[in-house]
């Protein structure tokens, strides 16, 4: 019996190129998924990939262009001669030139604009001038505009003879304009199927549409899409003149990401998404990065323990518990930064709100820090049989459960109201105040009731 | 002078529910945000917001339902007369009804279902059937669908005739099928816009269109989505009848909210969204699942201390670096636990792939071991001027930074292919096996050299 071979995608790849068919290449390709595409080309060595776009035509470069993640793709253009990035990029929407085009270093960005076809490099510019995730960052600058005089028979001949380059367009609306090129209104694709020929556009336009400047954020964005039903959003400069349109899929993929940095940073990888398939020394860089800060501050909420070696030494079995208090306290103040940080990011709770999360906080760290100081209160007092070493670690670690949670849950609403990132330092700081005072805790504690612990 | 008063929109509610003015209430919160809703709404009394349904229009209520969470929205109808609770969830889309259905009691839902339109209530069943991360419990059952032998002016007059009512439907393609009700083809609104009059159906429809079954995973509609512009795709059964459409719109959000479990398990919330509305002793018992556990590990590694009371006893100082090395391999261990889940929700890793992993971050772990061990070396030497003090836990922490890179790379992918929870488990498993290990190195090295640690 023989089992059946099922081939790696970037094996079938690296063949494919070797055996020079760029058709049967681009097709094998095209059939993947977006997250096999990614990885086949991570997996790929490194000469192969060098020459994966040299093969492609320009039309599939530019459509697996779409599928990779925006950083593998500015990898992948970086090394192209500049008239073939060109060309690859003129291919791609506006927001996804400006996404591997801000991928890349300035310089070099500037020449494939230069080679680009001007119309396409002038809206790539005008999105590459607002930040990220703002709306003049995140629109499509290919839209349907159709002035308010026009009838419903021009717009249909226009549609019937420009149907081949509409089709890539993925707005399902038209925006109607004044003579003076202001956004007056807004009409649904299929509206035109439901009126006469002859009717103007600006009987069946619905008037004054939603709209949105460039520098609107995106949690305003989230917040129009959350209360209607539009799949895009007009937005228009200080004229009313129309830029662009920000679709739902771009607002809510943008959420996501934004949410995933935040368990990124919140687990101590800072910069952005980490794949194995980067450089070693740039991986480890950035984790470095925010490890030599936290090693840090360890040792000086260490240096607690230093100052209290006398007690140590006549009761070494608080050795024992230290780690357990500073971890504990550590999970449980973490839980409320969690918390917070997503209260924060779905709008239920507002950065100065800082005494109703200490009093919901409360409450429950009141709770939490009896019943873990009980646990490890009575370990201690079946392991060793005094009461008071039971009394002292547990004492300890339920007062510092309780300071740990109402701190946990403020930290981040603090750094939100600095315009830091909650995700990235709440943990960190957390963790170093609540070590020094769970140190504190536990080893004063000890020190007053030294002649008791019977050791 | 004197500050404008903006009231909290909570305040407004209560206002306008005291005075009795249904209109004026619905008008109010249809203006607010969807996130500002769900805000205001937690803020208020018990007794307010038991009278809140009671006063909004059926439309409104059913408005309101659609822009909170879905456990909000499930308390709200609970408590209501059967009756009414009936009339709202009739107003909805089918996958707004099964999301909120889900969320009440078996017996209750069932009580509700009952006093449902009949063919509101078969959809919604149909939807609560399936797993709610499926294609079936995604899907909406609100779509268009014409016989491939009709022709395109049937169609454009029964939009017309049904225009009020198709004007809630969120889908721009209508599918068509055979006379055996068999889904045979998909046909873009648009695409009428672009024809004759006369022209059948069967000549415009796309064959084949891209469907999926009830039970396509979210990961397979995910890639499905990644690799197309589709809006929708059809869901169908295994008679080829199309039983409703998945949106991209709700493949984006269920993705976004998974990826937001990953993130609240990583920090031991569980069982999902916690919100400081929510009763206190649910907040402080699901904290408490998760952390009983870990406190119960955090003694069984700090066990290894104990074996070693004799060295500790010798080397007081050491103490000072037990819960610096358990901590600082925690937070390396889980750098590489977060990029391990970010690999696999992206498909960028398989989970049988250990052995890549491995090799991946043992480059990452020997060169971030090498600096940290150095760093809190260093430190130990300049504190104690004892160069044996600085090796023992420079190396102590160097290996262990490696092992715990290493093993947290891995589990993820361990648990994962046991089909278990990687965010939820990895982290705890991860942080007792390397305090376990980390406080062995420590002691044992320093029982091995301590003549020379000069205490």
């Amino acid at each position: 019996m023989s089992e059946i071979e099922h081939p790696e995608p970037w094996d079938v790849i690296s063949t494919l190129i070797a055996e020079n068919d760029p058709e049967k290449l681009g097709e094998y390709i095209d059939e993947l998924s977006g997250a096999d595409k990614s990885l086949a080309i991570s997996r790929l060595d490194d000469g192969v990939r060098a020459s994966l776009l040299d093969q492609l035509t320009t039309e599939d470069a530019a459509d697996l262009m779409k599928d990779i993640f925006d950083d593998q793709a500015a990898d992948l253009i970086e090394d192209l001669p500049t008239e073939k990035a060109a060309a690859i990029i003129d291919e791609m929407a506006s927001d996804e030139q400006a996404d591997i085009l801000g991928h890349l270093e300035v310089d070099r960005a500037e020449e494939i604009l230069q080679e680009m076809d001007p119309e396409e490099a002038e809206d790539a510019r005008l999105l590459l001038q607002s930040p990220v995730n703002s709306a003049g960052g995140m629109m499509i600058t290919e839209f349907l505009v159709y002035r308010e005089s026009m009838l419903v028979t021009d717009v249909i001949r226009d549609l019937r003879k420009n149907r081949k380059e509409y089709s890539d367009y993925e707005v399902q609306y038209t925006y109607i304009t004044s003579e003076q090129d202001e956004l007056v209104g807004v009409l649904p694709l299929r509206q035109l199927l439901l009126s006469g020929k002859n009717v103007p556009l600006s009987e069946l336009a619905i008037p004054d549409p939603v709209h949105v400047s460039a520098s609107a954020s995106l949690t305003e964005l989230k917040s129009i899409f959350d209360h209607s039903g539009f799949i895009g959003i007009p937005v228009s400069d200080s004229n009313a003149k129309i830029l662009g349109v920000v679709l739902r899929k771009a607002v809510l993929e943008a959420v996501d990401e934004a949410d995933n940095r935040a368990f990124l940073n919140f687990s101590g990888i800072v910069g952005g998404e980490e794949l194995r398939s980067m450089p070693l020394l740039s991986r480890s860089f950035r984790r470095l990065s925010w490890l030599s800060v936290n090693i840090v501050l360890n040792m000086i909420a260490a240096s607690v323990i230093a100052f209290y070696q006398d007690t140590l030494e006549s009761a070494i079995v608080l050795a024992v518990f230290l780690p357990i208090i500073s971890d504990m306290s550590g999970c449980s103040g973490n839980q409320a930064v969690a918390v917070s940080i997503r209260e924060l990011t779905l709008g239920q709770v507002k950065s100065h709100e800082l005494f109703r999360v200490l009093s919901k906080e409360a409450g429950v760290g009141l709770i939490n820090g009896i019943v873990l100081g009980a646990l490890i209160g009575g370990a201690a007092l079946a392991w060793k049989g005094n009461i008071y070493l039971g009394m002292v670690v547990g004492g300890a670690l339920a007062l510092n459960s309780l300071f740990a949670v109402c701190l946990g849950g403020m930290i981040p609403l603090m750094l939100s109201h600095r315009k830091m990132d909650p995700a990235l330092a709440s943990s960190p700081i957390l963790t170093t105040i609540t070590d020094m005072c769970g140190f504190f805790f536990v080893l004063s504690f000890a020190t007053a009731l030294l002649p008791k612990l019977g050791v």
